[in-house]
């Protein structure tokens, strides 16, 4: 019996002005690829040999057992139900079974064959592809190291070649030549394609592709010299046993270089004189960066100032003065949406900053953002806490326009000037410069809310759907609010007489930047009208770029500032003694699915199959 | 023996301007708190009694365990070490002990105390606020329900009141009123502040606050008519046992209604007469969701177009031409990091936009994130890649000031217009002054970012370094250039003859509002040069309302469209059927921590805590 469709969603689609398989079969190519792909989805969706119980309900080493029971499944199904095309086969496969989930033949399926297949020899390809096409052997693409990611001429695992044997010997000479993340690496391939710096008679050619075989074919321990092993838990990719290698003396033929492409590869490579540089010192990783640590800073001192207020109205209400409420509740309001946005967007900016690593959990960012993300949700919805400083600014504004005297937080609204002066030049390192223009922002965007709410009210609508059509620009005018309101402070505090000039120095140029990249960031909201000229944006800019060349040699002090120990940052990205590659490794090495060097799910899974595949070519 | 600092490390810090200590102290209150502070959380994190494996290491449940035993443990050395200050019980519990993750007694400390001690009587604390302060009994707040979270008059657990007994009795009448997300409220606490609808002689008073007890102080299983358990695993807050809670005909004497604000709330309260809206008709739910919306289609499209192009360059390269490698990888380097930076950021608003389901992996957007996120970092970061974008936009540029005439992706370039007409009246919901303007856009930030280049290099810096110096304007260019190709052929797209007229109008809404919203959003880029007009980007705004409005029946359908079957998209929040909270609860009673009414743990660790602080009373 179908399920009862929900009648407010039922209304939903009735409502609907055009039919929807229209744009399904637009969107999917027309409507045979489109009967296609359900059908070969379907396949896959209704297999009882594909239900299992929920992912989530599982530790990792069970999800990773799932992944490979399925994985296995996969192959041999494609081959029964005489799946062949790339589309059907990723339908099947990467749709229908693993949801678009990561499992442990992904990297076999997606680098390991299609290397095989553009970068071997024929010669080369009679020896391996057949065996690998057949899962006689699974493999990986081992490129990316524990200290090298997107500078590939960085890479330090070595390939030398010894002419007395006519073998390469392949060495992991340091820990951040470790490789690190090959997806399926760690506990299921016995091959990979090795990406290492190739060494002929003390001359170096570059980064060069090898076929090295890393795990028994009878039992699948690893070989003499290798350590493999997975590199721990992650953001997501539970399923996937992304590993780490590495070699010590390992030989392997000569035939076993990648040759197709070797001497065109020999052309283009340029061997690096120079050491990679500092990451921070790349100016767009400093953008990323520098103005997440303004802005913490910014925050941590709007919270302190924040509390004393909360302490003063306390202490009012103690008495019996409940007028203070309002304000606290509209300021409060305003700030936990304003931090916890800025936060939220901060944290997995600093994440994707760090490469692979940030997504470890060794990093400790995934936790960081898992545990925070919430405070933008729970005790009031950001954008319904924004709305209610908006409630507040409107009526403040009101009162204002009915010639009352605004007091605290919102006393510039009593000198609105919609219309700003024109054609002035300005100094926009100037902090009353800034301060003044955050004023005039906020100052201008509620004015323009309060007129946008009057004109949907002049239409005919209630007051609630007349707020809702203006919903847009009254949080807008909130944030803006919000924003002047630290933009302000942290002004205010950097007169504070317990700083010494240095460190005054260095949190001026904090809260220059805090303000300038609002500023160049929502520029729109200072040119719409006038107020600022692209001239100034321009040189806004200009002071950017400026600032933080200035900042740059104090980043790490400012964080250190922070005073988080070790032990509270339960980060190995972040120990204080930066010492991240051997804690790294040690870290994973601890990690439940290297108990055993052979995982449980070879005997169980892996090891029939592969033998059985081998005996039958 | 202390650690050797890594030399980078080391050397950052000693070239810092200022003295990190002093900043310390600026941020925390002085040298004596900051002293304090270190003195109390050093407690915590060097006592070996708060040791214990990694937690990104253990399951769920062994998460909870470990965090139930610290929370006990904390209880008892708070008061051997005699930390009675908030601000010294915040720094070792919080900080020091659970690193600023939340354990189970979470909400006995946040709520239910503060609770009891601001909104009992008298009468009242003497009968339960010593037992709570002395952790005879743990509580928490029940006020959040499955169907209801912001909109507190929408509540619908009851409380009527029996005159007879002089009881209130207790029922939860429907599957949306299950109280749902509590912190501590699945297998920890034994009582719990309740936010019910009163009801007296058939009368509605609104929501008010009831004392009440849900499980059996003897073994801890839930009172009669009383059916509890954790809400099964989220993003985050994994040794929190979040839980839910339903009530068949649960009795408690009257004197457990929380009375001190009684009147207060009864005269505040108004009880609501109309359903709670449709979230999708709130403005800014539209405004989060349907640009995003519009992102998909739009990059769907552009997806279709890059396969045709990549294969239409493989088939070139087959044939020998490889003049169309450096295009290919231009286009797909800025495409890649676009729609991956956009897909990151949307799945995030998405996940907001469902309130606190949302972090429910019931959801299944938690996992979609995780899942998706690498993308963003994986096969070229996205910064990397923009830059390659970035070098080929340059050495396009420089061609045509040389004189070549450009082809392809990159013709525009060669009619880089500066300087804009001005005064112009646009009608920017026409789809070719759309195009027409994110062309200007891209056409001048390349412009802009050749300037800049030839700037840095004149100061004297050489290539890489002036690159690096202009990098983040590249940036810019890069994404206004691959923006440009999206918006483009968007609206090429549009003249598919497949598509009929109700669907080529909704998509048509669609990529107005996808361009439209990144104009008003970016609105600094087209008005810094004057190419639009304040009145322009406050027309768009207008229309983007007004676009939004239009697609609010549509929304639904579009989605339908994307053609993923429940058993892909695997969440209980966008079942097809729309049938959402009764299958929540059932997924949630199969999570590992509700195969007992009672977890293990109370026997370990819960029992004889609890009973020890009976025994002192």
């Amino acid at each position: 019996m179908a399920a009862k469709m929900n009648p407010d969603l039922k209304k939903e689609r009735d409502g609907a002005s055009f039919d929807p398989e229209k744009i399904v079969n637009f969107l999917y190519g027309g409507p045979d690829r489109v009967r296609r792909r359900r059908e070969v989805v379907s396949l896959a969706l209704d297999d009882p040999d594909f239900q299992h119980e929920d992912l989530n309900f599982m530790s990792r080493e069970q999800q990773y057992e799932t992944q490979l029971k399925k994985s296995i499944l996969v192959v041999q199904k494609q081959k029964e139900l005489g799946l062949v095309s790339p589309e059907d086969m990723g339908n099947y496969n990467y749709n229908g079974v693993f949801k678009s989930m990561s499992g442990p033949f992904g990297l076999h399926t997606s680098m390991f064959l299609p290397t095989l297949r553009g970068q071997a020899t024929a010669e080369q390809k009679a020896k391996w592809l057949k065996m690998a096409e057949n899962y006689a052997i699974i493999g990986t693409y081992a490129q990316t190291e524990m200290g090298h990611g997107t500078f590939l001429r960085g890479l330090e695992t070595t390939s030398t070649y010894d002419p007395q044997t006519q073998e390469f010997v392949l060495n992991t000479p340091t820990p951040t030549g470790t490789k690190w993340w090959p997806g399926c690496l760690g506990k299921t391939s016995n091959y990979c394609v090795l990406m290492a710096q190739l060494y002929i008679h003390g001359k170096s050619y570059g980064p060069h592709p090898f076929m090295v075989q890393i795990r028994n074919l009878q039992d699948h321990k690893p070989l003499p010299g290798v350590t493999v092993g997975d590199i721990g838990p992650k953001f997501g990719y539970a399923g996937n046993d992304n590993g780490f290698l590495r070699f010590d003396n390992v030989r392997i033929p000569r035939d076993n270089m990648l040759m197709k492409y070797s001497r065109v590869m020999n052309y283009t490579i340029q061997v690096a004189g120079q050491p990679e540089p500092q990451v921070l010192d790349y100016v767009t990783q400093q953008y990323k960066l520098f103005p997440y640590l303004a802005a913490a800073y910014a925050f941590m001192l709007a919270a302190r100032s924040m509390i004393f207020v909360y302490f003063r109205s306390m202490e009012k209400i103690g008495r019996g003065d409940i007028t203070v409420l309002p304000e606290l509740h509209a300021l409060s309001s305003g700030l936990k949406s304003l931090s916890s946005w800025v936060m939220n967007a901060g944290i997995e900016e600093c994440r994707m900053a760090c490469g692979g690593h940030g997504y470890s959990h060794a990093s400790g960012i995934p936790s960081i953002y898992m545990e925070h993300t919430p405070a933008a949700t729970y005790e009031g919805e950001n954008t319904v806490l924004m709305l209610q400083t908006a409630r507040y600014l409107m009526k403040s504004y009101n009162q204002s326009l009915q010639g009352e005297k605004l007091a605290g937080s919102v006393a510039y609204l009593s000198g609105v000037q919609p219309v700003p002066a024109a054609g002035r030049t300005r100094n926009v390192l100037d902090l009353n410069v800034l301060i003044q223009a955050f004023q005039h922002r906020a100052a201008r965007l509620v004015h323009e809310a309060a007129l946008q709410l009057k004109k949907e009210r002049q239409t005919g609508k209630d007051q609630p759907d007349a707020w809702n059509a203006a919903a847009v620009d009254l949080v807008k005018a909130a944030k803006a609010h919000s924003q002047y309101f630290v933009v302000k402070n942290f002004a205010d505090r950097l007169t504070d007489p317990a700083l010494d000039s240095a460190a005054r120095a260095v949190l001026t140029r904090l809260c220059q930047l805090y303000a300038l990249h609002d500023i160049v960031n929502s520029s729109g909201d200072f040119l719409e009208d006038g107020y600022l000229t692209g001239a100034d944006i321009r040189q806004a800019r200009r002071h950017i770029n400026a600032l933080m060349a200035k900042l740059r040699p104090d980043a790490v002090a400012l964080v250190d500032a922070f005073d988080f120990p070790d032990g509270i940052l339960n980060s190995i990205l972040g120990r204080y003694d930066g010492n991240v590659y051997q804690h790294l490794l040690e870290w994973a090495k601890a990690s439940p699915l290297n108990k055993t060097d052979v995982h449980e799910s070879y005997y169980k899974y892996l090891k029939p199959f592969l033998e059985a595949n081998r005996a039958k070519l």
